[in-house]
């Protein structure tokens, strides 16, 4: 049987276990720098950058949901961003990953978001037709771009003000 | 000559214009609901949902940027989410949009983010070249997915619990 709960600081260490077997599930785990104590002090303080709830099938942990909160300058509302969703090889194909869905769904009413928001990868088209037959929409002409490493550190010192 | 500082509560209508303005710039205004009460309540309470940076040049409000931190699982560290970036007409070719992301990948720094990211539209060549000159990386094979309005209802009133 299924339950879905809130993750608490105890969860740190199943957190960062299961983000490896994502990331090497995605042939991205030499990618994987996050470990327990990252997760425990970021998402568990008294202003966390995250939430996650973990999906147990008979007591065994079988997946997780990692999410924060964004914001629509449109809206003038919250938003809710899942960054991973992820199901234990055994427990694939039970209705979890539509149920973690549906519990976010829950979440994003019950804290005034307007939606929730994710990234899939554009040629994962099973992902995107399961996504498309819950009402999601694939926003086809944007592109996220990321900034980090020397880039970030060269501009941090540039400097801001003109005259 | 540009100054940048942190709005506060007293901004919300400065900030709320500037969201119509860039609104009306990409011929969206019909869709911008946000109201200047909303983002007093969201931004500048115990847990705001973001920040904002307005420019001044020779004190007048020249721009926004408007920002919030998401999370990184694979690094297991924050990142900034830059949400709009914006120069009102007067003042473009000032260099304000470039001081506008140093003072961003400052604050990044500060607040240890691995790092910034954004969205572009994809056909939008000149910002993408301003980007990648910046050190900044497009990714190509991700796309956003948003849920919302009935679809998101509809699956909050399903049953996630499975046996």
């Amino acid at each position: 049987m299924l339950s879905v709960r809130s993750a608490t600081v105890d969860d740190s260490p199943l957190i960062a276990d299961m983000i490896r077997e994502l990331a090497a599930y995605e042939r991205q785990q030499d990618e994987v720098t996050a470990r327990a104590d990252n997760l425990a002090r970021d998402g568990f303080g008294p202003h966390p950058f995250f939430e996650c709830v973990i999906a147990e099938w008979d007591g065994s942990p079988a997946g997780f949901a990692f999410y924060y909160f964004i914001y629509s300058t449109w809206k003038g509302a919250p938003g809710l961003h899942l960054e991973d969703l992820f199901v234990r090889a055994p427990f694939r194909g039970k209705g979890i990953g539509k149920a973690f869905l549906a519990h976010l769904a829950r979440v994003a009413v019950a804290r005034n978001c307007y939606g929730i928001r994710w990234h899939v990868l554009a040629w994962n088209q099973d992902a995107i037709n399961f996504y498309r037959a819950l009402g999601a929409t694939v926003l086809e002409d944007w592109r996220a771009v990321r900034l980090d490493g020397d880039a970030l550190e060269n501009l941090a010192r540039e400097d801001g003000q003109r005259e």
